[in-house]
């Protein structure tokens, strides 16, 4: 079928009628050109695929699938395969419910830990994020399942999220925020890119021309639909020309008349709609082309897989003493609710009917003797207060274990799509509990359940902590079998937890001032910020132990110094020295050792995870090129390489850096600024007419400084003087600076 | 003189000719008029008037006169009175030397302690800044002499001076930056402004419209004339036009006859001349008037003046163990070249040749008995290198000592006006004496002199830490008084010492990109940041101990609740408990405990000083008004108070509050908003007619809520929900919101 003859047949009504749905979840169908109708479902760690066609608020029971680790546990996996392969287990749970395009994965970036929809997104950093999102996409995409990703952009907080004006900066807009979403599109091609609730520096996202249609469109070349997130339309006809085809939910057919109105008064060109149309169809055929009938999948097949994701996807943070792994053979007290009654997802739209679920406590019955295994509830989950008896009950528990293994977390009211938190604590009850149990058993293992960073006044107090964050229905089994060592942890923080809030980088402008929020922090989002205030952090980005230990040597660069177009290869080799099989996440970053813009200490630009044996040694390679040692260049708008050296950095972890080389790096576009009266001499001093210019003024002032005080403060203040300066200081040199300036600028033509 | 009916017999270029200097310090005179030439010399802690009067760079030698302590030093003293008494010495000794205008006093903000000029500078706190200037300005002018209040605006850093961009947030502007110059403008009205080298906000303040005529004269009424920093003016007609009357220095006529051409092109009108010359030739003639001949004044006085003043500069930090004050008896190590060699002020156009010059250790010999001073050098001032032969002769000394006194600082070459440093570390080979000397003797109590704050690494290994800054030519003598407690301790820092450079509010944006810098930290300058941020800090704001203690008590509020038109008196009773007399400086601080926008933890709104006698105790008044509780709301272009409650704290430092009442104020102004359809629910939930919309909403959207997990994430979306989202989610909404839409618009009109 070709679309454009299609487009040809279809009156403007039809044309307008896709860009709407029929109701929650599908678009409208067009019978009589065989035009059918898809189905959208909520992700993005598992389908939300709603019972009752009806319901026109989306927030029915939904029918059951597996429920994967939500993203932020996801991403501290670091491993593309592995997320690769649950986006090919979403795609294929999708083609069981007839599902054709899947909403998800999030790449919006975690600006403060307190966003309550932060469990939804992978990372701080945009590298990492959009390498997860992009392996996520291709995955699903592999099923022919659809993809949206969510949500463009600048969608880093629930407060307000629906009116917030947030105002971001372009250079940090580019590097962090639509970095997070660039090499996904790119790479990977989602079949749709949902668009955010909030304004974007002045006008909504739904409607923004320069966010849809000249970044996504023209520079990124996305060539699938963008949907608007659920009721994110404001004025349909501006969002459709703005470049946004879909407006979900269904609103009773009054954003379709609004365009055929608008196409009737002529401000909207019908131009506009067919491409709209050819972009929805374009899709929905593809989505037609791809279905496949009748398929099924394995539910327990699908739930292992859940379980070995979920595996990789937790966090040791801190194992003093080697309390872990766990021995069969010691008694160990199993304390609190959570252990028994699992959080493994977040609430809100991602929150799905799981098909399965397991629980850590009767998962480490299936490992360890039953004789061996206490277990004691500890507090309430479902209130915060503290309960004396269930409190004494678990610490006369405790004096009977060899090891306390405590599980606690936030409860599901503690963080949600819709709000978000005001602060990081824990419940009371279950922070006060570590130090209760730490009083009569030194043996403290934590296990959190968490969807985001937490405050732990406790950390000094326990020996093992181990960072579950929301791990799906499989959780439960994984966790035993890490904490058994059955499983060795491998998995990394993809964000940082800062010591307290207020010192995260957002915390003076977070959640902004009633209608604005000014990312005023700019680039120094996550460990960009603590790493350039050099703050202490509780645990650094890229942190994360093993039960073995990993050495790193022979860091190799391919080439001393390359032009910004040439790409440079940097190989490492990684030995398992413990006695454990493990898999490690090596971290490449870089450095711009002198930079003329403010740059981070370091940026990730590289990852790779690998498994070892004990004594198992392999080469990891990276390739980097000019967007590595790129930042964003507003005044060129691109991205711009400073000529100068570069350090590549090999990191175990953003804060245990472990080798480095230097590289130079020339950058191949010449960046000319006209010179005027107000250049500041410093920056020409390097022009053969400048130098004895400077000499005689020096000179000058030489003479005659005795009275002033010590030192070089002339020749300082020279460098930042103005080329008008000197003629104030010295009118005889105005015809000199005069034909200086024309020189230099004829020469620069 | 009838200004006016002057201004009439002048030519147009007679008026343009007074518009700029004769020379690098006077103006210039219309002799058939009998129009004087004034003469300005810089300031702002001293009188720097140049001995040859043809030097046209303004660096020789100047004639000596008293050097008081700098800026940074002074406002230590938090003392009003002493400060006044400072700025009539300034006029004595102006009159004396046949200066009509001192140049100063500075009020920029200490943005950054890396600004090379901070010394000059009072405060990272407006208030404190603007009052101690106010008092400099209102003791100077007393004398018959003018003062310039510089350098206006925003001019917080010495890099790139000239030419680059400072970018501030409207309200960051009002409330820090502005704030440090508005109230010295009202409330003593100095008879110059000093516009800055720098830009604001795109413009040069040298031409800048909207500083110097719309908010200096137009809103603040000042009245006298502004003149340009040194070299300041960019384009002589557009300056004039915004509002600069004295372009200095002199620049061989060519703006002057800029002025006339443009007059002529009628590009400048001529009126704005006038508008000029009359404000030129007001303070002229009121020089003129108040120009006493033949006075001279007795230096041994202002020697004296100057060391009780730096008495009262001198902050004592730590004091473990109450080592200090010294004892005549005790037999002390005098050790660090500082001790004989005293930095005592600043470089740059400050610099002056002082009267006299006392040092510290040729004054504690005046003091202790001369067997009980020992002396050794410890290292070279002029070099950072370590030189193991004074180190050893310093340790081998201090072994001899009861106590070590080690003078140590920032050499003159670390800090100046022309250039900032980049970063707070001493010369290593002072820095590393420390803790040799303290491998050797506990008793070490180290002598700071600098103009700005330092990082210690070594502020654990000492006993006594006395921070002298740049005191003045009678520093050293005051210092002797305070170590062997002839005079008790009295002054608290004006400033925050932070543990790193990299904590400072500005290190993210400090000192800018090449030709902008953007004030990001917005409000939060100084302890606002580090309060917000909950972050550790070497030495608070407002910190400084006593050899005595005092105690606080009996805080009351002349009211439970007040409008913001009234005016609210605290009081509150300060003894002195110890057994000597001392001095106190007791800070109000007010903090907004809810806010619709950012507002700092506690804001500086009061100080007084208070001398006590042992077991004396006095009661202290303040006075608070609108201002003391508002912010700058940038919507309604005006200071605003948010109604409700307000802590008033009483503090010993910026962090050690020790009373705290609440106040209820209400604001006079209701700013209403307009309700369109992006209006969140939850900002006019009290209207009648929005709750029962609400209630049908919920019940919809609890009867289907199972599926979306726990708690009351719908009451929280429902709050941020935009009217139009209702309509999104329940079509029949539509009307229901467009009618409440205008009813609640009608009402607010």
């Amino acid at each position: 079928m070709d679309i454009k003859d299609l487009i040809k047949k279809m009156t403007v009504e039809e044309k307008a009628s896709l860009c709407s749905g029929l109701n929650f979840w599908n678009t409208k169908a067009i019978e009589r050109l065989n035009i059918p109708s898809i189905m959208m479902t909520d992700g993005p760690h598992g389908l939300r695929k709603q019972a009752g066609s009806a319901d026109h608020l989306g927030i029915n029971e939904s029918v059951k699938s597996t429920c994967f680790p939500t993203a932020s546990a996801l991403a501290c996996s670091w491993n593309k395969d592995l997320v690769k392969n649950l986006g090919i287990a979403l795609g294929e749970e999708c083609q069981a419910e007839d599902v054709s395009i899947i909403l998800g994965p999030g790449a919006n970036i975690k600006r403060s830990p307190l966003c309550g929809r932060n469990f939804e997104y992978y990372s701080e950093d945009p590298y990492l994020s959009s390498q997860l999102s992009k392996n996520q996409i291709i995955g699903t995409q592999s099923q022919g399942v659809g993809t949206s990703l969510k949500h463009f952009a600048a969608n880093n907080q629930e407060c307000r999220r629906m009116t917030i004006d947030t105002l971001v900066d372009e250079r940090t807009l580019r590097e962090i925020y639509l970095a997070s979403f660039e090499t996904a599109v790119k790479e990977a091609q989602p079949w749709t890119v949902m668009c955010a609730y909030n304004k974007l520096n002045g006008e909504f996202c739904s409607q923004n021309n320069r966010l849809l249609n000249e970044i996504l469109r023209d520079e990124w070349n996305f060539e699938g639909f963008v949907v608007s997130d659920w009721g994110a339309v404001v004025d349909r006809d501006k969002a459709l020309s703005a470049g946004l085809e879909l407006q979900m939910p269904a609103d009773n057919g009054k954003g379709d008349s609004i365009i055929v109105e608008a196409i009737k008064n002529e401000t909207l060109s019908e131009e506009a709609l067919d491409r709209s149309v050819e972009r929805l169809l374009n899709i929905i055929l593809i989505a037609l082309e791809n279905k496949k009938e009748n398929v099924t999948y394995d539910k327990e097949e699908h739930h292992n897989l859940a379980k070995s994701i979920a595996e990789e996807c937790i966090v040791l943070l801190k194992n003093e003493e080697n309390i872990l792994p766990l021995n069969k053979n010691e008694k160990i007290a199993v304390i609190g609710e959570l252990s028994k009654k699992a959080r493994y997802q977040g609430g809100g739209s991602s929150h799905i009917s799981p098909t399965r679920l397991d629980n850590a406590y009767d998962e480490i019955l299936k490992i360890a003797k039953e004789e061996n295994v206490l277990y004691s509830r500890g507090y309430d989950l479902s209130i915060d207060d503290i309960n004396e008896e269930l409190v004494n009950e678990a610490k006369e528990l405790a004096t009977k274990a060899d090891k306390v293994v405590l599980f606690i977390g936030l409860p599901e009211r503690y963080e949600s799509e819709g709000f978000d938190r005001e602060h990081l604590r824990m419940p009371i009850n279950q922070e006060s509990l570590v130090k209760e149990l730490q009083s009569v058993n030194e043996n403290i293992v934590v296990v959190l359940s968490n969807g985001s960073p937490i405050e732990m006044d406790f950390v000094n107090e326990v020996k093992g902590l181990v960072e579950g964050y929301l791990t799906g229905q499989a959780g439960g089994s994984a966790m035993a079998n890490i904490l058994y060592g059955e499983v060795n942890p491998s998995a990394k923080l993809a964000e940082t937890f800062p010591v307290k809030l207020a010192h995260n980088p957002s915390h003076l402008n977070f959640p902004g001032e009633i209608d604005k929020v000014g990312y005023k922090e700019g680039i120094f989002v996550g460990y960009r910020y603590y790493d350039k205030k050099e703050m202490d952090v509780l645990f650094p980005f890229g942190h994360g132990l093993s039960y073995t230990n990993f050495e790193y040597s022979d860091l190799k660069l391919s080439s001393k110094e390359i032009n910004d177009t040439d790409k440079l290869t940097v190989t490492v080799k990684v030995k398992n020295t413990g006695d454990v099989y493990g898999k490690e996440i090596v971290q490449l970053y870089v450095f711009d050792v002198v930079s003329n813009v403010q740059r981070p200490m370091k940026e990730l630009k590289g990852f790779e995870k690998v498994g070892l044996n004990p004594g198992e040694e392999k080469e990891i390679s990276f390739e980097l090129d000019k967007r590595s040692f790129a930042y964003y260049n507003v005044d060129i708008k691109d991205w711009h390489v400073e000529s100068g050296a570069f350090e590549i950095l090999i990191g175990k972890s953003s804060r245990d850096i472990v080798l480095k080389e230097t590289i130079k790096v020339n950058s191949t576009i010449e960046i000319k600024k006209a010179v005027t009266k107000n250049t500041a001499i410093g920056d020409i001093i390097d022009h053969p007419a400048v130098k004895p210019m400077i000499d005689a003024m020096m000179k000058m002032f030489g003479e005659g400084s005795d009275g002033l005080g010590e030192g070089d403060m002339f020749a300082q203040m020279m460098k930042y003087m103005p080329l008008r300066a000197l003629a104030t200081f010295n009118p005889m040199l105005e015809d000199t600076i005069n034909n200086l300036i024309k020189e230099i600028n004829s020469e620069n033509k």
